[in-house]
């Protein structure tokens, strides 16, 4: 149904939620879902197994692990360490014995507030990797974590590089076993704004992230595996527009008090009506995104949930 | 027609534009207009003379000037040095006399990217206030400059008090002639963001900038006149999804192509509309703004052309 | 010793260091040590009881508690929570029951690393007095703090002002019961640097912070109590130097392999070598300071550390 | 003389002062000098032409040249553009053809003050790389740039990896013709502190910059030429006792109030005398630097200066 509009989710669970169950089930893309209600964590687990199914959801074959938590981006003394724990678990699943040297890229631009989730990241994780190189591995905690280095590479307007340039080019001086790229996403609904954490092991796709990176960052281009960590910060301007307005219609079709009106919308397909949608929405709106008033807090909130969730999941003492 | 729905702008010009000019004239506003085509600079006085165009305006008795310059958020290597000198020259006009002593107010939040005008604009003013308490005004150009002191109050969630409570505590203190406070606004058009200054003698109203202040910062709260200064760089969320909805009500009712709709609409008069849009806009949208994704390369292009015009308005120079 | 050279220190431990124990407990300082060697924390309380003490150490009368744990700048997952525990011990007991409404002042630079300290703090503060004051004390959390409001006024050549002067009007108008002032401090020596926090009841005063206040911020000025909390994260360039050579001194007079020289440098008495020292020293470096390589992280440590420890001091929890 | 001791300047120039003239001819340093005394600008070319030379002056074979102006940090309009001029032409002489794809890298670490030079000049870039890539070359004034990218590649405790890695994977990936690396420098006094840029074809060398390089950044790691642009920001705190050290020595063999000292210490040679003073020094003074307490200011001004130059040296319309 999205398919032929340009509204766009980052999220796969978003996508998911648009066709019937039955329906994406046939294409070859399976849905998990667990929920811990005491601590308020539901976790969806999306797989996408096949071409058709890829197809179908607009996007790659691979994993797609969405936590979700309504507290997410609420003030905590403990910056939601029952989250970060949530999350540390699924990621050191999906990196499995891949540990022993990651590079984690926050991706973003720093100086824009919502995009500034995988810069601040990046800040508080612990490095270890030029210790390792320097001292070799301690028998104090040091030696339990990986080789840990973190690059903050800036957006194309601050660097005229792509993105992809610059990871590619320090993979290949470094040789991490595996890169995580963390970065703000665009959602489809503000209801799911700063409450959510997507991993997938699918890596970064054109046209996702605040910032709409233009290549891939997978396995693929980069040459190692790409895990992609990302939390939605933003609403394209222009789906939020489409959003209300496809509730319009659909309320003209269908609700009680605008009886009136149905019997002649009922008249336009739904092609007619995206299309009268899509004339009506501001070309300057693609340019634009809707974000909370407080995103600041919230940002500074996310990163140290997901930058502990790193040095958990880094760390080799739990296991 | 705004008035009774909540769409909001800080910009006197996009209300006035909401009337019919004989209308407007009528109710006690009177409007100016002047333009330099080869700067592409055009400036609008918007007189608010009666109680009664206040109302109608929804803004205070006052005198509104806004320049407009499509380039304004452009890069340039001088900053945009003749937008600034428009600025100061009206600053200027409206400061009359009062240049002795000026505290500059930095409004809003510097962690939000498009918030952070005041704060950025503040970061570059020359002050000069200190100097001359100590040295006395010297020969040198310093003796041409009033004093200038400045203060960046930060957002109520950063410092649990009123922003008024701040800037009357330092007034009272330190006795300035006049206070300049420098805001980001809220525009209702996104056709106007970052490319429009308003200049006001009424100071900040309760319900504007990016932040929305709860207290209105004017002569009579804060005890010495209150010139206001400020750039729309955002777009209230439910604005824009109220515009686009009115527009697609308009269509409905008269363009050529959405004839077949037409009759059926007609039959909802104005009131009903704003209600049948009202309840469709999330009231989540309340707590958002739309903003460009280059904003932070904006704001910091705009804040150089404000200070720059505060620092000309503020030297005796050029007189 | 120190009194007639211009060696700075703003540790009242420093300042009892240069001097004998009986010497100082005749002219009215008290001294009482604590130490909790498991933790690494050693607290050590400075009582001047008297203006003939004040003279002595150069230090108004009034109560300095000094809390070193070397340890404190170093990583650490819970940011030090032992530390915060110890401080908010001390201040609570400061405090007494002027726990009701509290300003936090943030002073110092935030762009300069070292004295960023006090912005940094305040950042990290739970904010409840705009919450109050709205919604009345809730059964919930909030109930049990008191209302708390903070303040980064920024330093002079950034706003023109006093720091005093912003200070007292933010009090005349918001009315808290305590102003408590967080601010980077000089110590006199660099294994004291990053390590060590100070509290005492006397606020802050001319010459002190890394700023070196003009005006004395204290119960006298401000008109309510105020509490300083520093931790030294600068030496005064002129004192590095001065220290050393002081040492140079001393070994000629005293070290063996100089013994050839102690004969001739024992006919210059202590002021005959001070001034030797004075005239050596450029006055450049009277606008200098010294502080560590990896001050970036040592600040942002020693911030969480202050900021979690005001947090405990505030809430009611614990008692 | 400096040889033997762990003194450290960055500049040329520095070391080129404590030797004769006659002296360091001889060994293959060649030294012009130019003044401009209207504009107040003093530059100094030194031409290291023979490795006996670069072992005399501990800096490679290859030309320094410095651009001394005692106003470069005070607060100009127009940021001292006249000495962005200055730096542009001897930067441009420098470059030779290889204009058409530099790689500008902002080395330091932006969190701390004196530091961040090379970050902050980045952010005053104009990047063009992209927009030539995705367009070509237009004919309005990007046509007569340079495809021109940039980086800040953090420093080793925040990325665990050598800055050299990083820029050699970036070269690889994006073959630029030659990269210019900014640096803030380490000078040997405080006089100059802020007013100096030095521009080498030589590179970064180990044990160079603020944050002290580990390994070279220059033609044969890098693979394309490495110009590196300094200014010193600081002095190592070990510098300046060791300076003011020497003095003392001097003045108490020469001068006139110190004669009863003169006899005795004539006794002790040179390297005994460095000998002591190194034993005073104590260790923690090599982790530490010695800067001005207006750095921020400073470092603001000094970055505009020099991203003006280095746009103006990139831009060929003023050939």
């Amino acid at each position: 149904m999205m398919g032929n509009f340009q509204v766009r989710t980052d999220l796969a669970l978003e996508v998911r939620e648009s066709y019937e169950e039955d329906d994406i089930r046939l294409r070859g893309v399976k849905v998990e879902e667990q929920s811990d209600k005491q601590k308020e964590i539901y976790t969806t687990i999306v797989h996408i197994e096949t071409e058709n199914g890829a197809k179908a959801m607009g996007k790659p074959v691979g994993i797609y692990i969405t936590i979700e938590a309504p507290n997410m981006s609420s003030p905590d003394e403990g910056y939601h360490r029952e989250i970060s724990i949530e999350f540390a678990k699924h990621l050191r699943k999906m990196l499995g014995k891949e540990r022993d040297s990651i590079l984690v890229v926050g991706l973003g631009n720093r100086e824009v507030t919502p995009d500034a989730l995988g810069p601040n990241v990046v800040n508080n994780l612990h490095i270890t990797r030029h210790m390792i190189k320097e001292y070799g591995r301690l028998p104090s905690d040091v030696e339990k974590t990986g080789e840990i280095s973190a690059i903050v590479p800036g957006v194309m307007g601050q660097t005229g590089m792509e993105t992809l340039e610059i990871i590619k080019g320090v993979v290949q001086e470094t040789h991490p076993k595996v890169v995580i790229a963390v970065d703000a996403l665009a959602a489809r609904s503000t209801r799911r704004l700063n409450r959510t954490i997507q991993i997938t092991d699918t890596g970064i796709n054109p046209g996702s992230g605040v910032g709409n990176h233009r290549n891939a960052i997978n396995e693929e281009t980069v040459g190692v595996p790409v895990i992609a960590v990302g939390v939605p910060t933003v609403v394209d301007a222009a789906t939020i527009v489409n959003d209300t307005m496809e509730e319009l219609i659909e309320q003209m079709d269908h609700s009680e008090n605008m009886q009136r009106l149905g019997g002649t919308l009922g008249t336009l397909d739904q092609a007619e009506k995206h299309q009268m949608i899509r004339e009506l929405i501001s070309p300057h709106l693609n340019t634009m995104f809707v974000t909370p008033k407080d995103i600041d807090e919230t940002v500074k909130y996310l990163s140290y949930t997901i930058s502990e969730g790193l040095n958990l999941a880094f760390s080799q003492k739990q296991e």
